[in-house]
């Protein structure tokens, strides 16, 4: 099932996404709306953004020569954690800022996964009953500070470094969907779900190990090969087999 | 002026501490509450906790030779900022679980700054108006993940690894105001406001300039000396002079 959050004359709604519609209840029936009536908005504010550092093993073999951390040429044995913060949010439609200071912006499309369910030190088996959809995302990374920093914080999480949305499915993609990113229309990044280093219940197992996951949290995991930097006018698109896609355009910072 | 967040007869309030006493608004009067008829709570969930890490030059010596980034033998040019998560939030009197696969949990007692103003690219200058209060807190790390690990999500983030509270006061601490963390009564840190390499206002400018600051939003400013290990049943106690205290009992994790 295809749902989206969406605002409509002022409110946010979840609406059933159907064909092309958008299905809300209001009033005790069913209002279908077009796509020109609603506007996307980004997930309501999860209490936390987890993604997972290289969870395809091309994507760590393009990586390794990259950053300061030469020791990670194999496999790690454990999920790479990261936070993003919630301020970095934003959804298919909305530009993606390229910060004044920063120098070099890449892409990482990736699928993302939603809670529904609080939940702590789950078995990857019980991490599948706390889902509740499957959308893309963007963990749109500032690469040089990403080397330079010491933790990732403003690298993976400047302002609207967070695409995630905008319609979300509830049933799991295919182990072979295919996660691809283009840029202006050429195809970047190519992997399967299948391809993952840790599958997202193993994920979702291994972060409740140590942190309650709460409904609305968001985890991103991970990005197969092909990142590479943005430019000011670039439009970036993420696009999940079964899911859905997510497009956003490259804006300059003014203020 | 001296508040604290606290649950009464199911009901959370914001209360003014006058002396020992609670004062809430009820029914348009002011209703006076004794301690033992309230129960502390943590701040309501922030959208992001972030912290400093080695802002005190003296814990900064004692960590080089603790942790692999051997490189930080000088004083870091700008803060080192990471995240901890909303869920790792408790308040005074609540317990610290000691994780059942934990090695090395040490206690790192703070001063925080809560945010009380949206702000994004503010100066230190302009930091000074944005601020809510300032109160205790307790940046409990597992070391050795801290180490082991490549981000500190967990190391930082396992379920009650925040303890910040209770009371928070609305005026800055003096700049000669002490930090101090005493285990089972006995000193172990201690340093002054005015020790920090990076001061509160130009931490909370410096995060200002990639994410943008919600109110609410909590940043714990770094530890002074003197960290160590906690074994359950020990109890750990943040002082900050003019602010208040924060005590936690470190207990065995159940399940």
């Amino acid at each position: 099932m295809r749902r989206a959050w969406i605002g409509h004359r002022g409110m946010a709604h979840e609406a059933a996404v159907v064909g092309d519609a958008f299905q809300i209840q209001s009033g005790g029936r069913t209002v279908e709306l077009g796509r020109d009536e609603v506007r996307l908005l980004p997930p309501p504010p999860p209490s936390k953004i987890l993604a997972v550092g290289w969870n395809f093993p091309k994507h760590l073999e393009e990586m390794v020569d990259r950053l300061p951390e030469r020791a990670v040429t194999e496999a790690p044995k454990e999920p790479i954690i990261f936070f993003k913060p919630p301020s970095c949010l934003i959804t298919d439609g909305e530009p993606i800022v390229f910060p004044k200071d920063a120098t070099r912006v890449e892409y990482e499309g990736e699928l993302v996964v939603m809670v529904g369910t609080r939940a702590r030190r789950i078995s990857p088996e019980e991490a599948r009953g706390i889902v509740r959809g499957w959308t893309c995302g963007n963990d749109v990374t500032e690469r040089e500070m990403q080397g330079a920093d010491k933790q990732w914080w403003r690298a993976k999480g400047y302002d609207t470094f967070g695409p995630v949305g905008g319609i979300y499915e509830t049933d799991m993609p295919d182990a072979d969907a295919l996660i691809e990113t283009r840029v202006n229309g050429e195809l970047r990044q190519q992997g399967r779900v299948k391809d993952m280093l840790f599958d997202p219940f193993e994920v979702l197992s291994y972060i409740s190990q140590a942190l309650t996951l709460e409904p609305g949290d968001l985890v991103m995991l991970g990005t197969p090969p092909g990142v590479g930097a943005l430019a000011v006018g670039d439009v970036v698109e993420v696009a999940v087999e079964g899911v859905g896609t997510l497009s956003n355009e490259v804006v300059e910072e003014t203020d």
